[in-house]
């Protein structure tokens, strides 16, 4: 059995890493602004990126390096250097020579930005910035700080990991991400790093693996951003490595992350887990649960903490998979509200539907009552906080 | 050349065609909420229903009748009969065999129903209610407001068509719907009645192409409920037909009432035409019109006034179409702000896009740059209004 405790730190829980976020000038009154993560010796990086086909100057540049190993990630917020072309791949190049001559410890840095898109980097203004990073410092917290947007809190978590047999270990994240979160990966920066000795290929599968049901789960508003990023460092400083431990320490950070982004999607005010059951294979499942998770009509049925199943039922139709109301049943926590085309909500019922509906996370089952395909989604309410924070985002 | 004249009459408008709309007390205070329309002679119908699984339970009354023709057509608001398995079409064949029993005029009589869904249909009120009808009525106005739920004005319009040869018809319609309005069709009803002389292949292959361009290509919110309908009847009265006049009318009427619908989205302000050229199919262009109209962030930011052009680029890419940066092109009305590349935002083009998107009704294009493939979709913003009406619509 692998034992995992949660231990502070963030992304400097790991050996040898360390991290800062400061102010440079990019956000108002003094919030910081700019983060870096850096560790003592070379990682091996392992890497997913958004599906917009409209991808941010920072994932092209990542992409054209090929295989290398690096140090060295800089990450600004307010800006997404996206929509700007070449101009803003070079922009970056010219900010990470910068990085490179000040710092000769730095070895192929990588860049990570997130905010409006459209408009080119403000580079002089993060070349200055930057010389003043200190690359002792190990202040994980501060780092997440540095790269939120509209959250409304930060995201970091990390563990020591002790396999049954063999050495411990340790991993560390942070992230950030509040709207333009949706199954397909959106605009949210994960950054993962751990002193486990695993190897690049190794890394790059569990990442794709977990990526399916946690990050790529979770959805606030349905849309994919041009800069998702989650990039995995591993600098192998602990000489410890067992797989089974590793996943599994990996997919808890990452669904944990996932989790809070939703928790904090703008505007929410409840997590809510939409599990389907019983749908033809799995892939109809998340079909079915990703539709119910991205439906303005359940989103603000659940803002009003209005049990109205038939939004529900209504949704998993409408997603194309296979169903019929006869087979079709529904949960609000333990709360059955429809069973295999049995109208049971009345007036006892609607009080314990409504009740559960106050929780501030709960889940939806849907269970479609044909075969065994399963798949669980992570959404959250939308409210009027929602409207207001998108209505007038770049000002 | 044909002619089309605008004139009064809603579904009234065409010879022999007879409608009304009574409160019977299903809505508050005195609202109208029980609308037919009847015709003196038989009609041929055609029909296109929802894509939603969840099929309501009117419309598998309907298509359990086969082949048929018919004169009349009964529809209630404030309650869907959908999930309500069937018990649901049992209350329909009895609310329509009390009708026969009392109107001897009515010959093959169907039911539509629009409202809560997952509630049991109040047929006794119906029944009751039904008795009140007077078959003489000409009020086309009544009717298309008593088949309003969260509409805040009612919807109708009627032509008189003179093809350059052959006699004059007569058709017109009303519908309804203001939320659940989707790309796949959504609560959405729609009654179209016509004079002309159209046999029902015919009518049903361009309700069939029609839809497409029209209902199927604008979006309130992109869910699709279980109950969309759209009925067209002819009882050939007026002994006219003339192939391409009846088609530009069917249209034209046909994208008419959905502009009025997305005009009337629960919460809209805003009505939008996102037109895309240049994609490598017509398909393709489909995809990335109807991704436009429905991103929660594009219509977040037109509710805001925002010309935030960054997420409409980001929403054609995160579509999935063919597209690239460096050939997409994209303009606010006349004012294009981002062009193959080029970053063209700036302090003097900030406010002329802004202008536009003050206006009550404009046009976002994206031409993709790629091949010519083209597709025009409707849409509208979504504001504080629509969570509103949506976090608590059964109370």
């Amino acid at each position: 059995m692998v034992k995992i405790n949660t231990i502070d730190g963030g992304v400097c829980a790991a050996t040898g890493f360390f991290a800062d976020g400061i102010h440079i000038g990019l956000k108002k009154e003094g919030a910081k602004d700019l983060a870096f993560i850096y560790s003592d010796t070379l990682c091996s990086i392992a890497s997913v990126f958004t599906t917009n086909k409209m991808t941010a100057a920072p994932i092209r540049h990542f992409r054209a390096k090929g295989d290398f190993e690096g140090n060295f990630v800089l990450i600004n917020s307010k800006n997404a250097n996206a929509m700007t072309g070449q101009a803003g791949i070079d922009d970056i190049d010219e900010v990470l020579l910068a990085l490179e001559r000040t710092f000769e410890q730095i070895t192929h840095p990588v860049m990570s930005s997130t905010g409006v898109i459209g408009v080119r980097l403000p580079k002089a203004k993060i070349i200055e910035g930057a010389k003043k990073i200190d690359l002792s410092k190990r202040d994980g917290e501060s780092a997440s700080e540095a790269i939120m947007t509209t959250d409304t809190f930060n995201k970091q978590i990390a563990f020591e990991v002790i396999p049954e047999e063999g050495k411990p270990f340790r991993i560390g994240a942070m992230a950030k991400g509040a709207g333009m979160i949706n199954p397909a990966m959106a605009t949210m920066l994960c950054f993962i790093t751990t002193d486990a000795a695993v190897d690049k290929a190794t890394m790059q599968s569990l990442l794709d693996e977990c990526i399916h049901t946690t990050f790529n789960a979770a959805s606030v508003d349905g849309d994919t951003s041009t800069n998702d990023t989650v990039l995995l460092m591993a600098n192998g400083k602990s000489g410890a490595f067992h797989a089974e431990a590793f996943k599994e320490a990996l997919e808890q950070i990452m669904l944990f992350l996932a989790k809070e982004m939703v928790r904090d999607g703008e505007g929410a005010t409840k997590l809510v887990t939409y599990k389907v059951t019983g749908a033809v294979n799995a892939k109809e499942a998340e079909i079915a649960a990703k539709a119910l998770s991205n439906s303005l009509l359940v989103k603000t049925a659940l803002y009003g903490e209005d049990p109205n199943w038939g939004r529900i039922a209504s949704t998993v139709g409408a997603s194309g998979v296979m169903c019929d109301e006869a087979f079709l049943s529904i949960w609000f926590d333990e709360v059955c509200v429809y069973k295999k085309g049995e109208l049971l909500f009345d007036e006892k019922l609607e009080p314990l539907a409504a009740a559960v509906m106050k929780k501030a996370a709960f889940t939806i089952h849907c269970d479609i009552g044909l075969q065994d395909g399963e798949f669980t989604a992570y959404g959250c309410d939308l409210g009027h906080e929602y409207v207001k924070i998108n209505a007038d985002y770049r000002t």
